[in-house]
């Protein structure tokens, strides 16, 4: 990112809930060093500690937003240990997270991503709070338009969860996220349903529609979700609760 | 709306959820082509699928803000169908909505309003996101300044649902809408209560004061509440609870 | 505050939930009034009525915020009656509040504060939902700039809860807030813990360490939390939970 995002959008994802002052405590840390940021909050609801769930909401919000946007993501059992912080460009766009694999689902699914240890650090930050102290300050800065070589000069490799995108000829995929409705994510990429004419999960046999209004009310379905990916639904139903569906699910591919 | 308002404000009210990133999808896609929209969550937990629940929030929208703000307003269950997409002038504002009868208590309410069949489309939305895909990129359209006629250039009918504002006459209103602490809101306005001394809710006769602390704790009582409305109310306590209240429930007026 | 703050800051906190619309409500008017403030939430699920947890939220964000920030703090069972309503300044912001026992957390903890009474209103406010009617114009007022004194002219003495800051040479805390993960903050501050080697809960004693990573997982600690406070806490569990916390609960000192 060269030079001053003019009207610069900074998005926050934790475990925090809502019910404490924590995020606001980040916003006013933000605020106080940039202004004019633009702060969206993606979700403060991930599970407690919960990085697969945090790195679903970073990919998200990573395909959701314009280039220039700096996305901090707090899922932090570690804070205060020896566990690194990472500063990761993809996208045109920058995050800011500890390095306990929330990255990972952004690494599989966008190319030319590149990570860095961030270093940087304020004289006296808590011991409990480095999303405030540490990671507030620096998506402010680069808000601002400072180099994040400035924070982060050291490329690393980022840890990895066990999570990936299916291969195109994948015969087995997996839900990889459930959402509010008890709609199931996978992680099958359109790419990979070429030939695939049903799903199979357990015993149940799921056709492939385009959309919950191709079937009857409280019927299963597959479809390309809003993500691009393979999304198991019930109109107007629940999947997850009907097909006792969870992150880790396997899904067969027929084709 | 001609022209372009200097600090356009894009609300949003939804049955997503604060869980998933959906609402922050929404931004995205807002800020992306508006980067100096003001956007603010109305609700995002109405109950799913309630086109009563989304009516009454997006009235209390119009309500409550400035001339130019464009509200989006998304229950959804038909995404992806053949169902309409609404653009509605009131008040100096837009709605932007599916035409399932979410638009109903504005339309009681305010005098004046316009609907308009919001027929552009991208060149490649998803099937079950149209908030984002459709919705999030004309409100932001608009808050630039674009015409609405480039949206939606047909006038249409609205569908509405069966809910209206008692007429100044009536001897028995309905429960509207109740709210977090249990209040019960109706479809009586002010003008309504002209000669009427108290309300009668099944066998339980209500007197009617100005404010909740007119009555002692846990006490019943009807008053003219924030929204200009007959409202049944408990001190310090759940009107809904106590006296089985629900959407719909009859109110007698007594006069 | 003299002049004008060039990108003002409101914040928020209330007990009205984010189900209904009352919160945008308040938005909305700021925003008719100043369409140039940013407005942050900082929590709005404060339990009904509780001025304890109210107060505690106001201290956290005066503390996170900046200089020229705005703090509007809504829990107010006495809305319409002769209870009156405050405009405090403190660390160069201002807090609106009903006079109730909310600003007795800041009140302990910052110096040279002062407060007035809160005498201005609007010619036809609500009887319910002075939130939106009285403090919501007056914030944005004063963010654009409008002497406070215009609003509170007469000095006061605020109504204070029965909750202080412990000691330097304390021998007993007590616990003032519980979060979301169950951590238990205190309202012993650093400096009284000097010679203190553990804590006593009952008849629990707990070791103090820097950060929750100090011990094993599931094990009890006593910490400096992000509040500067005495906390207690378990690792990746709820310290609320195990050792049956509550706010009131005393915390012994072991010198």
């Amino acid at each position: 990112m060269k030079g001053r995002v003019r009207h610069p959008i900074i998005t926050l994802s934790t475990d925090f809930g809502l019910v404490d002052s924590y995020v606001a405590q980040m916003k006013g840390a933000i605020l106080a060093a940039c202004p004019v940021a633009t702060i969206v909050d993606v979700t403060h609801a991930i599970a407690r500690h919960d990085a697969v769930g945090g790195a679903f909401a970073v990919e998200r919000a990573l395909a959701a937003f314009p280039r220039g946007t700096v996305h901090v993501v707090v899922v932090d059992p570690g804070v205060g240990t020896t566990r690194r912080l990472l500063l990761v460009k993809v996208r045109g766009q920058t995050v800011l997270c500890p390095d306990n694999g929330l990255i990972t689902w952004a690494w599989r699914r966008f190319p030319h991503a590149a990570a860095y240890e961030l270093t940087w650090r304020p004289r006296n930050p808590s011991a409990t709070f480095h999303g405030r102290d540490i990671l507030a300050p620096v998506a402010a800065a680069i808000a601002n338009g400072t180099s994040t070589r400035r924070f982060a000069p050291r490329k690393c490799d980022p840890q990895l969860l066990d999570l990936d995108v299916a291969p195109n000829d994948a015969r087995v995929g997996q839900i990889v996220h459930i959402d509010t409705y008890g709609n199931a994510t996978t992680n099958v990429p359109e790419a990979a349903l070429e030939g695939v004419t049903a799903v199979r999960i357990g015993k149940q046999r799921i056709g492939l529609y385009r959309t919950y209004g191709d079937v009857p009310l409280g019927k299963a379905l597959g479809l390309i979700g809003s993500s691009g990916l393979l999304e198991i639904a019930i109109r107007e139903g629940s999947a997850a609760d009907v097909l006792r569906l969870k992150v880790g699910t396997p899904v067969q591919l027929v084709r």
